[in-house]
């Protein structure tokens, strides 16, 4: 996605330890345009997927994956990481090492919202080192449902979590892809 | 709103103590239709507030401002709960006593965010007892912007919220109202 890209390379800041600063329009405030347009490319290049819901991590996947579900016209699931005292019956529970954290994160979801005929399309902000993405997959096989792809606004492809992911057998689409952020430098695909 | 009203009505479960459970298609899997829908009402009710930017606190919040600033045309801000390792620069900071998770809740947003030409309309999820809006409120104070309006889906009068933000002097919007979740019941204006 070209307009994103142009974004990236003008006001994404390489904060170091591969941490890239997009918060003025994708995961603090969100370029509404920018992010529906992402979601919209995301439905398409999955329309003939046939997902039944999206899925995605709460916090900063849950803008990203509503654009999408919107476009796929189904409904989304965002994955709690701390149990809402809503909460109340029967859930699938994942762990994700977090590299930003530098700790687990639990990543919950009721069962009652995933079932064995659910087609599911992961959809997150990032794609890095694929961990929380992995662990929404593990989620997806708890239930029994079938996960038909995994849809990501930006890949940081340096900390190889698209080989991490491969063995799931799903097509994996990310909208820019960033191969190296060594020494200060943002160097997309 | 009508097929909100439908919605709370018929999956909607008092869960006790004012808690409503509403995660089949507000705050944990979310029905993108409706909540389209509610962003398209609360644009059209503010339609003549001039906003610039919507505000909002994660996580819950996000759907719905998402969807309002979309109608709107404007960016979103979420508020965020914790620090993230982005966020680097002046932030503005509130405190808001969580009800339902009986500490405190901080609310962060980046100074390069709110700038004294906003004007800002907050929305969320809930109006409980209000005490997330007012710290909202009290951000966009503290950045010198000017709050134009407040919008909710879902409000539970009966905690007195509406009373405790009525000394802003803005419009408060509720897409549905509950006036009574006493003795197991949900009860609507």
């Amino acid at each position: 996605m070209e307009e994103l890209e142009r974004r990236i390379m003008a006001e994404g800041k390489n904060l170091g330890r591969g941490i890239l600063k997009v918060d003025s329009f994708i995961n603090h405030q969100i370029d509404t345009h920018l992010i529906f347009d992402a979601g919209r490319e995301l439905a398409r290049r999955f329309a003939d997927a046939g997902a039944t819901k999206v899925i995605t991590a709460e916090i900063s996947g849950i803008a990203p994956a509503l654009a999408t579900a919107h476009a796929l016209n189904v409904p989304l699931v965002y994955a709690r990481k701390t149990r809402p005292i809503t909460m109340a019956g029967a859930v699938f529970v994942e762990v994700a090492p977090s590299h930003t954290k530098g700790s687990d994160v639990f990543l919950m979801v009721a069962a009652e919202f995933l079932k064995p005929d659910d087609r599911v399309l992961v959809v997150d902000d990032f794609l890095a080192s694929g961990a929380t993405i992995s662990a929404l997959a593990r989620l997806v096989e708890h239930a029994s449902a079938t996960l038909v792809g995994i849809g990501t606004v930006i890949e940081k492809r340096f900390e190889g979590g698209r080989d991490d992911l491969a063995h799931l057998g799903v097509p994996i689409v990310s909208l820019a892809i960033i191969t190296d952020m060594s020494a200060g430098k943002i160097v997309l695909e």
